[in-house]
């Protein structure tokens, strides 16, 4: 457990709470924006099925993407606004005016990238493994997958679905959007600067994630580093996606005490039970006059803890979500829109959810419906372009 | 046209630009809150049907809604925080430690609330008559009606989300959800303080709106007055929602000119056609060297203009939305949600959708699908509750 203060000031690097609002996040880097970054408010993402079987297409496609996207995160239009009367606008416009809201663009690579359609299957990373089927999955294949992914993160969802309907708009004919999710608002900190934020069951969420000044973790659980991985992959990552509804009508009829012990945690403070504040150690130890565990067998906390997975660490991401109603149940189509990086999946979001979906006490009130799995390459360098390693 | 200059200051009432987004917005008064109120940057919004026969049902579920709607607005959660361990919580959390965020809560009943399930037959006002069959109507009726709606709009989407759920969860038995939506951005001024946001067709949307400072026009076209209607709405008002999809993808690849023709406006600085500032008056006579009107016959600001529609002008309050991809067609299901307010929408909304519904040109690129009509009762007196005018 990482015993982080969010009262302590973080000397380096940038933080939500020095960052104005209108601040433009570099785009160019040694890894892509949107990783690292301070978790902005709100998401905006979209997965794309590739309908070429041009490699010279996608390649084309990911040059015009990067270009665009430079544009985007500096506030600026997708090209001259001054536009000739008779061709279509080069930019759609809804974000003329705004401020670059810290956007970040990230782009990944699905399993189906290196299916054989464009000669990328010796380049497919052995981590890049599909996921496996996993305890409780109920999954709809219209809001899992995709040969591309763009995360879109920004202070201003205009700004971020302004991003992701341009470059999807950019891609038309050579991709197509395969799912789209609009997160409103955050449910991580990635940095130590950042007040955790609670989901939509009330709690905080996220307290023990990786924050991106602690180098040693990042360099240990999310950088791909350089040795035994596929060259173009180095000081890229791996994304996981997951659209987790929550059934919060359930939820909020179960008892204050109870899920407390689902979570493991304190609702209010954040606390773990046994401990006083929110950033106090997890004890998976302490008994109480009964002789039974404080942290109960079952409890959200206890399972995720990494000492229950081979010290295994994720670097999160998520945002709440909600759709409207289920035309099945009526009730809110709601939840946690779920995002993390590693290393490897297969060490760290896998093993973790093969021990939380089969125990996690979480499970009678969540259901995976989405599943995504995506190779993110490394930071674009000026004058690059985004997949450059792998296509280039 | 009102020659409104959004760089003016306004003596007296709030505005956007002077609201800290912290604040708390007073929740009684002589109308409710969240219609004259600057138009807040996010959207949450529920209508809901009635379960039950009883009217003393619907009039304890209105107290108890306006019991923590007191709460809410204020950045407070329902009841105490210190919850009883066995109990369900009293606040369901997620928007603890969250600022007021300019949050408004607003009540209205639709026509079906009058339909004889609760002896209201006779109280039902003539204004309140079902909204017709309109030119363009493609409605989905999960999308539509309801007894009753909650408009929660809030700087913060997570207290505006969190305060329809928890107005959800206390109604449950009683009145149970039938649609509800998430508005990322707004649309509308309602101010002159605020500065006319963008659409996502990329066009300034409401230039010439009523804004609440215009005294003389909310009283001549939004606020019912003391003649010739029920007694139970003096003071209120009559809201109109309009689900409005937008067909993106085909508007993206019109040609910029035909999109300046269609709306009637330059869309980088919102002039009207022919001028050369946003604000500048619309000259509906205006001839080019050829004869052919500037603004073009069936251009959107045209059909809408007052002098087109008797005179007549309403308060509008639109949020961009989108719900993901639309399963038929692989497209975004991505618009506005509009909502207007007006005195009497036979007069208002009816005639006006009636005119742009047969005429419009953007018909070719934006479809209704969705609908609601209530009505919104004056505002709640201290120690009074929603709608005691009506059920009281």
């Amino acid at each position: 457990m990482l015993g982080r203060d969010d009262t302590q000031a973080v000397s380096g690097g940038p933080t939500a709470t020095s960052t104005p609002p209108s601040a433009a996040v570099p785009f160019t880097g040694a890894h892509q924006a949107g990783i690292a970054t301070p978790a902005q408010d709100r998401l905006a993402m979209a997965a794309f099925d590739l309908s070429t079987s041009s490699r010279d297409d996608v390649v084309a496609m990911l040059r015009t993407w990067t270009a665009a996207a430079t544009l985007m995160v500096q506030g600026r239009p997708v090209g001259d606004v001054e536009n000739a009367p008779l061709a279509p606008a080069v930019d759609t416009g809804e974000a003329y005016g705004l401020a670059p809201a810290s956007l970040t663009l990230t782009v990944g690579f699905g399993p189906s990238m290196f299916d054989g359609r464009y000669g990328l299957g010796s380049r497919r990373p052995a981590a890049l493994a599909d996921l496996p089927q996993l305890p409780g999955d109920d999954l709809d294949p219209d809001l899992s997958g995709g040969d591309l992914v763009v995360q879109a993160c920004a202070d201003d969802p205009q700004v971020a679905f302004h991003a992701v309907r341009n470059l999807a708009r950019l891609g038309r004919g050579t991709a197509a959007v395969r799912w789209f999710q609009l997160g409103f608002g955050r449910t991580s900190s990635t940095s130590s600067a950042q007040v955790t934020p609670r989901n939509l069951q009330g709690f905080k969420d996220g307290t023990n994630n990786i924050v991106a000044e602690d180098a040693a973790a990042m360099d240990s659980f999310v950088w791909v580093g350089d040795e035994g991985e596929q060259a173009w992959m180095r000081g890229g990552t791996y994304m996981v996606t997951r659209r987790i509804r929550m059934f919060i009508e359930a939820w909020d009829r179960d008892s204050f005490g109870d899920q407390e012990s689902v979570i493991g945690r304190h609702k209010i403070s954040g606390a773990p039970l046994g401990a006083q504040a929110e950033h106090d150690a997890v004890d998976l130890t302490a008994v109480d006059a009964q002789g039974h565990p404080v942290i109960p067998a079952t409890a959200h906390i206890r399972l995720a803890a990494p000492s229950n997975n081979g010290g295994q660490r994720i670097l999160r991401r998520g945002y709440s979500f909600t759709d409207g109603i289920d035309p099945v149940t009526g009730e809110l189509d709601a939840g946690l829109f779920f995002i993390c990086f590693q290393r490897d999946p297969r060490d760290g979001f896998v093993a973790l959810q093969r021990q939380l979906g089969a125990h996690d006490a979480l499970n009678e009130y969540i259901r995976h419906t989405g599943s995504g799995l995506f190779a993110c390459p490394p930071g674009v360098a000026t004058g690059g372009w985004w997949g450059q390693g792998l296509l280039g």
